[in-house]
């Protein structure tokens, strides 16, 4: 029987997270079956219910371990000496890094976190709502020091993260633009404005 | 049997479209019936079949009515005498407005296009491509006439339209911001950014 073959640098269950994401996103969460993960792995279904007991479990480690990538992020650069701005600079360019390299996870954690069971339902959002106040917080610091204009935290951050997401309209029809000109020029739209 | 009420200034068949962007909205396009909408217009199903023929030329309407009203109104903007940077605001304001105020009806045309027949698909997909691209162009003028920073037009849109678009996440748990702050701090911060 095949065995499940991992990258470098990828645990096994890595590689099943990488492979599950793909096919939620691909088909939804609700239409996806073990018996395709395990096509798509190429092992027999059996086999990989030794990694892993269900769907579920595998929406879990998907939606937690991005979730908990942007949270240790943001505190990382939070704690910092650099100024707010930089500070606002290194989350933005994170966040669209991980909408271009981590794409799938990403979405999933999006868009199919709604079928997540209790508990783990509520910790998700908690975790968002987190990620979130803490953009916040950094925002209010930043007007506060006077390095940001006086605009309501909470309508930057919506605009910020709703920008970044929108990359998902880019990742549909990846239009004749480098990886590297949409991060730059966003960040500097999203921090710097389009006047001159 | 009762009559289908009509609203000051609307006829008959805008309320009845009306009514449908808010069921399409909330049940979806696909789980929605014809019954339930003539339940939540109180009237009998046969009497809705005298003023519209399916669910789907429903949608076309409400995909229609939305896009060419977006259409017009770009059209109408870009002819005036206003500076680039003038034009851009007018069309972030008109595109604000219509996701506070007509939201059901631009989240139908945003999610529930996939469910268009053709030729209505391929027509509403080049209304959105026109729109897009009459901004993309407004703004490649502003980069020449130096109103506006030599930034990647394409990018520029996607983060702006993204941008709006994500209000749909303040409709759905409408936070302690005024629609005035709402409308006039994202304008601010997608023309002139957050740095002082």
């Amino acid at each position: 029987m095949a065995k499940i073959i991992t990258q470098k640098n990828g645990t096994r269950k890595d590689v099943i997270i990488q492979k599950a994401a793909a096919l939620y996103k691909s088909k939804s969460y609700t239409a996806a079956s073990m018996r395709e993960l395990a096509e798509s792995l190429g092992v027999e279904a059996p086999s990989l219910y030794n990694h892993i007991g269900s769907k579920g479990e595998l929406l879990e480690a998907i939606c937690f371990r991005t979730g908990n990538r942007f949270i240790d992020q943001v505190r990382l650069i939070s704690e910092g000496e650099e100024s707010i701005v930089q500070k606002l600079e290194a989350i933005i360019r994170f966040h669209i890094r991980m909408m271009l390299e981590n794409f799938d996870e990403v979405f999933v954690a999006n868009h199919e976190w709604k079928h997540l069971q209790e508990p783990f339902l509520s910790d998700f959002l908690n975790i968002r709502r987190t990620y979130e106040k803490s953009i916040i917080d950094l925002i209010q610091q930043g007007i506060d020091r006077g390095e940001i204009k006086p605009l309501n935290p909470y309508v930057a951050v919506l605009t910020i993260l709703s920008a970044v997401r929108g990359l998902e309209f880019w990742q549909r029809n990846k239009k004749n633009v480098s990886q590297q000109v949409l991060e730059n020029d966003m960040v500097n739209h999203l921090l710097n404005g389009l006047t001159t």
